[in-house]
């Protein structure tokens, strides 16, 4: 059986500090599930393990360089999965954000964890490079796109990161951008509800089994 | 002259691939300030380079597990900075987001980075441990805290946060919190608004100038 704990070390700054922490938690046959470098003197891990958290905590702390080990709790139980919204247009982006988070609240008392993250961009390009960066994010679940107005370059990013497996909702836009989206919802709040029941597993809908995909 | 690069590597996956990857990038003498686990087959990681990023990709590549190797857009040039803000209340996160969203988006396009990620939890070790998970999460740089009541161990998190280095700004609200806090607000839309202005550089707007702390 294997429990997933969450460590975070603080060491001595310096090259290879990463290698060398690694090289310890490789040598217990434990598997890292995230890393997340805090700061140059505080590295985060996630970590699956078969044997005891204690004897791996320990020999961290045994290295020079380290000066604390602490078990922490993980993001998974604390931030869970994520609904990433992208926009074009700070109005259009907060009014997804609005439905999304009072559906997250309602899962979340449910014992779900789900987080709403968002960023207004703007231009074609760096509209583009962020859709294509969301599969890169820990524990991204589901894209919502929001604008008046999104295609070419952003169009074709959409395809690609749907073929990585991530759901993609847009907003009812022109451009090309719905015709390469999951689904399409025109009301702004309801893209954002929709896209947080379509990741809870406190909620029965799944966007496959929808008759149409535009709402 | 040093240059920070995004690479994205596909690897076989097993025992130790980390250990090995990161022992490639510190025989470069480079500084690994990011590193995301995507999935079982895939790493990110963001390099501070000082020699050309061509080699340490070479070098990456050859190694007998890594199936690909590929140089992307670094996170900190999409997404950037974060302002997370975290209830207690969908509703209030939800306002709070929507001052937020709209005043990044103002900053975003004028070539700031910042984006705005929520939570909404309920009960008050949830709520501490989110609080104090917030300073491991990358690029973070400031937190609202939306709710109506808070105040025991959440006001704990709150003052070993600020000590992390943390902006805290705490709606006007029962409980002890808004006293730990470096900023209390009335209106949750300019709470968001204010979080956002604090942390772009296209702002000129510090905490540390105001007069008063409670708007």
């Amino acid at each position: 059986m294997s429990e997933q704990i969450g460590v975070l070390v603080e060491a001595d700054p310096g090259p290879g500090i990463l290698h060398k922490l690694t090289g310890v938690i490789a040598g217990h046959g434990a598997n890292i599930t995230s890393v997340d470098i805090v700061d140059e003197r505080q590295t985060y891990f996630e970590i699956d393990l078969t044997n005891e958290a204690v004897a791996v905590i320990e020999d961290l702390s045994n290295l020079p360089i380290v000066r604390r080990v602490t078990q922490v709790k993980t993001f998974q139980t604390i931030f869970g999965k994520r609904i990433i919204i992208i926009g074009g247009g700070g109005a259009q982006v907060g009014q997804v954000a609005i439905g999304a988070i009072s559906e997250a609240d309602r899962h979340n008392i449910r014992g779900e964890h789900i987080s709403v993250d968002t960023i207004p961009l703007v231009g074609e390009q760096p509209l583009a490079d962020a859709v294509r960066a969301v599969p890169r994010l820990p524990r991204a679940r589901a894209l919502v796109l929001a604008g008046s107005l999104m295609g070419g370059a952003i169009e074709t990013a959409v395809r690609e990161v749907r073929v990585a497996g991530l759901l993609v909702i847009s907003l009812n836009m022109a451009g090309s951008v719905p015709e390469a989206a999951d689904l399409v919802v025109t009301d702004p709040v309801q893209a954002g509800v929709m896209a947080v029941m379509a990741v809870a597993d406190t909620a029965s809908f799944t966007v496959e089994r929808l008759k149409r995909r535009l709402f």
